[in-house]
């Protein structure tokens, strides 16, 4: 049997409070069946998440009842379950439905779950439970296969997508390429990768370092990047994803008109600039690299400012740049295609 | 009934590959009766050591009746028990005696080990294990304690014992200041603090940050500093640790003659001066910071090397060095105090 996903955003159907479960509509749309927000009225997805067009907001788990996997659709700082969800989660257990959740807090960890899911037979799955225990090595790295990192000037800016955007470009050309996916919500979409954020500190490089070495034989590697170099809280991830993956090219991402840092609104954002300096500087302490591309996320803004900004980037920066979702990611992979070695 | 400890080192007792047992004995002697290693005859601790003096070495747990708590003396790349250490280690759970790790790998999570210590009554402790959930708010660091921290150009150069050194000089001349832990060996010195290298990556500057704000009642701060802001397998740490606690200044140490990456032996470390830049960058980035101080380990060097060495820095940096063991820290302490706030 197939997976007929119901997506869990209990009272925070928004697109920025509902990150993955957006992601997961829009790349995964075939196996959504449904959207579970009890707090609103039921009403097509398009409405409240921005994408799933008639994929359909329901109220309770009973509302569709061919769903047989659970999936908590969001990814709060620090990444507890809302007590709002608990509920939901326990009626969607007892149906015997698996539960799959990018949290922090582990379901498997959840005596009250647990408990639930040996009598119902449902299967609880934690997408950031991880045991990896290797240190980083730097050998056997292959130079034929280019590796490129998606950065950026804060959380939630577009690096998934830019990735997996540049990805599908450069297949539909014919070019052997894989996104790795570095979050919960990229491992959802791809169906592998590691969840470096939720890794021990001393292992973070070795995870991606691992994915790094499993996936090579193509030609071009796209790494979804996290947080940032400079971020408050989770700058430690940042460097230990681009000292693990060792990228040759690398491209900024950010959210035109940001000026705070997401979720810690009293810390102003460094100027673009010094941290394209500070990512350069970190990254070609390893291995050299370079900035290819700029992708900007326009979504706060109209077409008239973005179009000024794309010139003035382009401009400054030197580099081509774009919103893979006002335009598309085309001069990305060009870019990244005209990177490549061979 | 007091700690006496006895210190496992088996077949690794050398001043680098016993680590963690040289600094216990240097700054907990008092609770040491003896070091356990079967690989060797038994002789005082000093001669393999070079450090201990007369506390014995000996081949057997039963060697020392009194010893009431095992420490495994040694934390290996990777953080494994190695396996001609789980004998002994059984020996001393089945004798009742408590036993303490710092490894990756938790004895509390050993099937063998954990059934043994039920029926004796042994204690399992892990110095590493942590829930840290936290991420860091940068909220109510007080402007009137003074942080220091202590950087490297690698893993293993002596930033622990420059910390407690400079923090003992501090106390000594009526300064309050506290060692802040970062790493199981210091944890053992100081009785407290947090193992950042075990933490979750999205919560290692939150887990710093809940140490400063616990103790900046204190008017210096000197934090232990782990790996490398260059480091192959830990840079994500080191940089976790620089945003977490926010130095108001650095103090610089390194290993005179090391020019290879202890443990990473193929890759060739940068040079400090480009390190030294890196370093400031990443923590002016968070805040205002800069360098005070340089300690040198010459510990593979003679006299006349060190000395022109700690001309040639002093000189060319603009900055006090010293040998913290060959001479002793006062220069490092004096420059502290110079850059109190009050």
């Amino acid at each position: 049997m197939g997976r007929k996903i119901l997506i869990l955003t209990e009272g925070l159907s928004s697109p920025n409070s509902a990150k993955t479960a957006c992601s997961v509509i829009r790349y995964r749309s075939e196996e959504v069946v449904g959207v579970l927000d009890s707090t609103v009225s039921p009403q097509p997805c398009q409405n409240l998440l921005d994408v799933g067009e008639d994929i359909p907001v329901v109220n309770t788990v009973d509302a569709i009842a061919e769903a047989n996997v659970l999936l908590i659709g969001i990814a709060p700082t620090g990444g507890g379950l809302p007590e709002s969800m608990r509920q939901q989660v326990k009626v969607a257990i007892e149906r015997g439905m698996d539960v799959e959740s990018g949290l922090h807090d582990f379901l498997c960890e959840d005596i009250e779950f647990v408990e639930l899911a040996k009598k119902s037979g449902s299967k609880l799955r934690d997408l950031r439970r991880n045991n990896e225990r290797e240190v980083a090595q730097r050998i056997n790295i292959s130079p034929d296969c280019l590796r490129v990192l998606t950065v950026g000037h804060d959380c939630s800016v577009g690096k998934m997508v830019t990735s997996i955007e540049i990805v599908r470009g450069l297949q539909a050309e014919g070019v052997s390429a894989k996104f790795i996916a570095t979050g919960q919500t990229g491992i959802l979409v791809e169906g592998d990768g590691c969840p470096v954020d939720a890794v021990v500190g001393d292992f973070i490089s070795g995870a991606v370092e691992k994915q790094i070495l499993a996936h090579q034989h193509h030609q071009v590697l796209v790494v979804e990047g996290q947080g940032s170099i400079t971020h408050p809280c989770y700058s430690a991830v940042t460097l230990g994803l681009l000292h693990g993956c060792l990228p040759d090219v690398l491209v900024f991402c950010y959210e035109l008109g940001r000026t705070q840092v997401k979720g810690v609104d009293h810390i102003e954002l460094p100027s673009m600039e010094s941290q394209k300096d500070l990512y350069l500087a970190m990254a070609n302490a390893a291995h050299s690299c370079r900035f290819i591309g700029v992708s900007i996320n326009s979504r706060n803004t109209d077409e008239k400012t973005y179009l000024k900004e794309k010139e003035r980037i382009e401009s400054e920066w030197g580099l081509p740049a774009c919103d893979v979702f006002r335009d598309n990611a085309q001069p990305l992979v060009d870019v990244v295609k005209s990177s490549m070695v061979n």
